[in-house]
């Protein structure tokens, strides 16, 4: 079926752009406890998604950013790995910032605490690693 | 104090782009409740968030709208007033419900088709209206 | 057992203070659903918890009123009877509003608005009621 | 794609028993917003999810049932659509009421009764209309 | 009180099945804050809710796994304690591998993910004890 | 503008009973990442928010321990330091308690556990203090 097939082709396309080794990070991981995990992430999550036209990659991400930033204390793991992707798509650290800490309107300041702090852990692994 | 004065009236620059007569109509239902509400409001929200440097308005705007979709029902209201801010700082109809559509993933899908049915609502309002 | 019959006792003493008919309208409500509903929930909400020493209960009325502030939307029904039960409690109006408002920093702007909505709708309906 | 084709269709497989008119609903409700919103969805939801081996239909929907109680009221809409979906997978009206009630302990009494009130709702609808 | 006393009970019964320790262990733990913790945990958690008629105990525990996955990561602790419960229910690894995961569409990848990253450390922990 | 410099300095004179190092605390932590971080959390939080009458600041605190337990893990942090608070406006450990464990009813079982391990985390840490 031409159609889904390009879903995770285009999928594939977008994670080349933001982290080339997820798709066989997120396997190694997980697909012994759920077989297809990582392709159908990729499918489903970039793939249907984020390959989709109306908006660009960087501001997806951003949005991304902010939304993980209200779901709260839950998405530490995922804001920092989204928050990678986002400077891969082109943002700046005060971009990713500023889309953390708007979120102290809408989701509350303790939400939008934990989110800087998880943007500030990232950042010094990454200086770290510099 | 120059500076925090400049809170209030920097957001005031913001809401007059975005919806001038937002702080009127929020004073004139909640100033009774609360007696500094839209004044605070418009202080914090939009002086101290969106007036910030570092992202520009439309991207905050979108930004929001895929908070607010992840958060779920209880933002609906919010959400269609966000859509029509969002609107007004430049995005099209199509940037915003990619922002919306794309929180399938994160928030899950009932989040995100409560977030396309107010969308679509308010399109509808507006076709009307126009 | 001495010590659980006095659990459901002393949830019935509770809510006689606060709302002499609610066991009877929620055994209505719910009984042919869940068969013991209206019991358990005097027994397991008022007896073990608003029964407890150690707070007074009108604190207690508007700890219940933030925490539901900050659930969002879910809760708007029970947001406003506990508000009838705070007001019971002894508290006014105006402590009933300051417990929603100040959920603004924890819970966002959007749970604090709708909490306030739900409150004046209370409010409109008790004036209109006198 | 052998693979993915087999996604949409074994989705398609498990919503003739649950929903026949389901993909065409959404399609006419939601694929103006997004392009492909009813197929992705079928793939997604029913043919990554529900088609997979492991645990049988009845049980993935009073999961379902149980998930959508403690989201809370963002999820009411979707709450009924699902009732009807588990009870054409075998499931009882009491075991519905089961797997939402139970939530009282995961989600809090709120999510639990606003649940309950769903399923109420549904089940007058599905009376009159018999 | 015989039906009370008997909810205390019927929850004794339930654990003695999930897991004998489980009452004790909570008391040595909680009872210093809250006199009657524990025995209000059983009574209310397992006599009220899963000693009920009306659905089987382990498809009652699989409910629990999806609903602690879509609440998210404040849950992880009690995750794997029920997972614990679910397996001594009868379920297999598969069967709540599954029910973590269909989650992804209802709470979104986040929750799942971490839901399957709590599955995966308690699987670790009870191969490691064996 | 008078009236606005007034809740900077109203916040102050909050945290100054709560909390004195709070602001340098947090301007060391966060000013770096958003400018104005300390200055505008102790404004629009305690100068916008507890410094309003209408609720005394014992009660005020203890709503706050009370949302924050419902809002689950995402706010342990925020959770300890204001127990911390609401210890120093006056309430003592039992009533911090009492808050916590209420919200078993509203938010359910897993967030009113964690909650209490959140405050006997701090009541060790200031025990082993002293």
């Amino acid at each position: 079926m031409t159609e889904t097939k390009s879903a995770l082709e285009a999928g594939r396309k977008i994670v080349a752009i933001l982290n080339p080794d997820l798709e066989g990070q997120l396997s190694e991981k997980y697909d012994g406890l759920v077989s297809d995990f990582a392709e159908t992430l990729v499918e489903w999550g970039y793939g249907r998604h984020y390959a989709r036209p109306g908006l660009d990659l960087k501001t997806r991400q951003l949005c991304t950013i902010s939304a993980l930033t209200v779901l709260g204390g839950q998405t530490a793991p995922q804001l920092k790995i989204n928050i990678r992707h986002t400077l891969a798509a082109g943002a700046t650290r005060t971009e990713v910032i500023e889309a953390i800490w708007q979120m102290a309107v809408y989701g509350g300041l303790p939400a939008a605490i934990n989110g800087l702090n998880a943007a500030q852990e990232l950042f010094d692994e990454m200086d770290q690693a510099a």
